[in-house]
């Protein structure tokens, strides 16, 4: 058996998510449905760096799995990208160490949250970023943003229904870019908990539009409760972008 | 009563074409219904430039129609694209003179074709573009655009389903524009007919291809039947950009 690491590319819009569901179209099921096509009909497991939600997409997931089947690495994309539908997309695969776990050894993800502003929606965009027709102001959010950045438990920002019991990550950066009108949002951390991007971005608009102050963050943060932070953003707005690891996926078998 | 003009987009990804057909999600439909409820129940016909086909989109189609309501004119997008689902949009409305015709008064269209290059296909864009893996040499395809131009009967380059019968357009134009790893073709002309350009783009891609000369475009013409021409082209990658009339739409009152 050998373990192969791929890098993934998926259109959130017709999936319930990432993970497996009973009745319910995932990628997961997608991937390992095509996995053990390839493997004649001998199931084969795939291990996410997370899960992301309905509606939301990827760019850069990486997922792990193992396979007895000797192909030479840069055929595994095109062998599975042959079979799965052509809404996930295998970018790129690696023989692994046989230890190498995509969600135990990441050790940082990028998210990134596109927001068009705009009083007439894009029938283009629907799908693929938050389209926004209230003013905000930019430099607002970004005088937030401090205050999210380091370590922090951020149980104010994790959905109600999580059950993971350690809530704090680290966030090394919040970037605010502007094109056009359209505001690129990047979250770069440690990790991330279930719905933290949406909520995180849910709130940071309402700074944006003036019903919160900037900083209101600190006091947020400091109840450990999910009722003081801001909305849920859409999920159709966000991308997991960059999952990282210690090894470099070249280098790594 | 009074005549509006409309510019309207849509994602024909969800659509099974423009025109009304039995049982199908169509646009017209859409604009039916929507103007319907908006008429307390009175049926609206709408008319639009053209009709498109399942899976081709359109940034700037026209449509007109009648209504009774004196709604400011530049209520109509708003209240319309309050009713109208999210994948067609309205994005001018103006009053017209009451004989302006959407379809007999076009004196001119420019339709839009976007191919990527690419082996690897990119799941965002597989609504929206042709991905094609093929190499394909640009300056061949060039060469055989001149063949095309001025004013010839197209049937060969016309679905052989067509019942029209004066198959005599003018081509003005065919650009190719090379962005990274897309070509943008930009057809501009009198009219086109049914799958015209998605033929004139099949075949193009063959003499791209290397496998047909640039100048047997001329011998294609002359034929006068579907089958010398080549493939038709998927629809997905296909743009309705802009309809032109005589009248400015600002103007015309």
């Amino acid at each position: 058996m050998m373990r192969i690491k791929c890098i993934i590319a998926y259109d959130g819009t017709g999936f319930a998510g990432y993970q497996v569901q009973p009745n319910k179209r995932t990628v997961q099921r997608e991937l390992e449905s095509a996995l053990t096509k390839l493997h004649k009909g001998s199931e084969v497991k795939v291990v996410a760096s997370g899960r992301t939600d309905a509606g939301v997409h990827a760019v850069g997931q990486v997922i792990h799995f193992d396979s007895p089947l000797q192909l030479p690495e840069e055929r595994w994309p095109a062998a599975l990208n042959s079979i799965l539908p052509n809404d996930v997309v295998v970018e790129e695969a690696a023989y692994v160490a046989e230890d190498f776990h995509a969600r135990y050894h990441a050790i940082g993800k990028e998210y990134r949250y596109r927001l068009i502003r705009t009083k007439k929606s894009n029938p283009f965009l629907r799908h693929y970023a938050y389209q926004y027709s209230f003013p905000i102001d930019v430099e607002r959010m970004r005088e937030a943003i401090p205050y999210l950045l380091g370590e922090h438990d951020f149980t104010s920002f994790c959905s109600a229904r999580s059950e993971v019991e350690d809530r704090v990550r680290n966030i090394y950066g919040i970037y605010i870019e502007e094109h056009d009108d359209e505001l690129l949002f990047r979250f770069v951390g440690n990790g991330f908990l279930y719905n933290m991007i949406r909520i995180l971005m849910g709130t940071l608009l309402e700074v944006g539009k003036g019903e919160r102050e900037p900083h209101e963050i600190e006091k947020i943060l400091a109840k450990k409760n999910r009722i003081y932070a801001g909305k849920t953003a859409p999920g159709h707005g966000l991308y997991l972008w960059q999952v990282y690891y210690e090894e470099n996926i070249a280098n790594d078998k």
